[in-house]
């Protein structure tokens, strides 16, 4: 198997994993793969279900029953590699040029948490200690992965349905440790210290401030943290949830029993007024400050950066002017998505 | 109607046009736009079809038979205001500020170049003087459009395809007169132009000699217009088209016969090897330097940007990977795709 190569295009500053191997371009011509998808979110169980571990690449940790054995049943969330990972975790980044161009190898580390030991069971179904549980996989593994400096940034998400990526229905996400800072997070790294340099404050207390006193765009303020309408929310009824006191790493947090009631009550929301929504959950977080190189150039990030969750119902497609444009068009005002997910009601 | 806003996100920097019209939501939470796409994209004719003319609002410009009048059949090519822009033409940018955030009202232009009377003709099975004509019109509406200093960027672009977020079978792209830069263009003109200060050369320029060195992902050299699979190319079998002599605007070009030839070349091919395959077109050009605030700013402009059009053909949908990381997969190394676009063949 060749090493796939972590490109940059030099004009945009965004990465591409190349897959090196060959692959079936009768298949990608007719578009077979997702069809595939289809029949796997179909199934009625899979290899994450309880019972199949041995289907599973041995477990990174779980949470499970005192008595039972690794690989085996009796846990409630397990973590596993990724089977078919993009970025394989041994050997070196190999930083090199090819003339103007620049090239990594393609290093990375790529994991499955498996929430619940049944197929179908989704977030909103479990009970808080579920949720709060995965929270705390969440905070393990990135905490075990900033361990290793190749890894600049660990990224943590999960895709709800088809129209988000998904490709099974059992409830998983993916944490996905990079050697570079993707663009999107580096983007807003970026500008959040420029705004410090600017403000000598976080951005992100001055609009959870701004928001609170505001209140038109509040969901839950349940005191430690809030769940919001951003302002300039991309997609309808998008919802960032925000811890109120500054923290710049996710993996900081003390308060998972809190966070976990909270997520789970919006999720539960966005279900009932949206028939069921696809969505994609994203935690935000400060990246890997160990990995070398970063220890300059992110000077202020503890004061600058507020760890947030941004979670984005997929109700629709881009239209051809999103995708021409690289502008979103957001057809519902995000004080009034408030209003109806303060409620739990469309009308 | 209410005017809609540009709301820009401070984290990201991203804008969204937010909608302020009550919109219905139990459409929207129902998915039931998705399906009127599809019934539309079954029609066998519509409004832009020749005859439908006063289907349409009256024409801004046409390339018709001399002696027929305006809005009436004996058309080639038409340029009419799309029906329901979610930018309109009318008032001024009131740039305001709401605490921490930024919002402009939402002015700009949004035309749709109707390309052939009939409705199932694309550019692949036009002749070369069709082709011809439609980056004659893009041209002239570029040109025209920058004369309205309100307008920073006049982007043009074309989808094909539902899957590229086309909602009609009728061959036509889109015009489109933004108040702000895109942040994926500007992304472009801020990374060209830190390379001319670093280099003194244009990106652009030293990739075209690099490329026409290496000869390892040239699809098609005419001479004046090199079309190329890029280097760190984000989805499979995207092609660049680049004038090989340095030009900074779309509208500056005189060899529209020569880019019409080629550009039809490149689109045969992609739907002979990839089984008519749904795509993006966007030209990248320079934005409006007589808008007011940039002629301080770009200013080597005219030395750091070289224009280009950008296809991705769109053969599957983003993956959970892709979606959460912000990352791309490419499942096809560029220097594969070259081979494939320059044979014309799969194999």
């Amino acid at each position: 198997m060749a090493i796939n190569q972590l490109r940059r295009d030099p004009l945009t500053g965004r990465w591409t994993v190349t897959v090196m191997d060959e692959v079936n371009l009768q298949e990608l011509a007719r578009g077979q793969k997702s069809r595939n998808h289809a029949e796997t979110l179909g199934a009625i169980s899979c290899e994450y279900c309880e019972g199949q571990e041995k289907a599973t690449p041995p477990e990174i940790v779980a949470f499970r029953h005192p008595n039972s054995p690794p690989n085996g049943p009796g846990w409630r969330i397990r973590v596993v590699p990724e089977k078919a990972p993009v970025l394989q975790i041994y050997g070196d980044l190999n930083n090199r040029g090819v003339g103007i161009y620049d090239v990594l190898d393609g290093i990375g580390a790529h994991e499955v948490v498996v929430e619940h030991p049944k197929h179908f069971v989704t977030l909103p179904d479990m009970t808080d200690d579920n949720v709060r549980e995965i929270l705390e996989a969440y905070r393990a593994r990135i905490a075990d992965l900033k361990r290793d400096t190749r890894f600049r940034y660990i990224l943590v998400h999960k895709n709800y349905g088809e129209g988000a990526g998904s490709t099974n229905a059992h409830s998983f996400s993916h944490i996905i440790a990079t050697p570079i800072t993707p663009l999107r997070v580096k983007e807003e790294l970026v500008n959040a210290m420029h705004y410090f340099q600017f403000k000598e404050r976080c951005m992100l207390c001055d609009i959870v401030r701004q928001e609170l006193k505001q209140q038109e765009r509040i969901i839950i303020d349940d005191g430690h943290f809030v769940a919001l309408s951003p302002f300039a929310a991309r997609i309808p009824f998008e919802v960032w949830i925000l811890p109120q006191k500054h923290e710049t790493f996710f993996e900081q947090n003390t308060r998972y029993e809190q966070l976990a009631k909270t997520l789970k009550q919006i999720l539960a929301r966005l279900r009932k007024v949206l028939n069921d929504p696809h969505y994609v959950l994203v935690i935000h977080s400060g990246p890997n400050i160990e990995a070398g190189r970063f220890r300059g150039y992110w000077r202020t990030l503890e004061q600058d950066f507020h760890w947030h969750i941004e979670i984005t119902p997929r109700l629709r497609g881009y239209t051809s002017f999103e995708i021409g444009s690289g502008f979103n068009i957001n057809s519902i005002a995000p004080e009034r998505a408030a209003v109806i997910l303060r409620d739990g009601r469309l009308a």
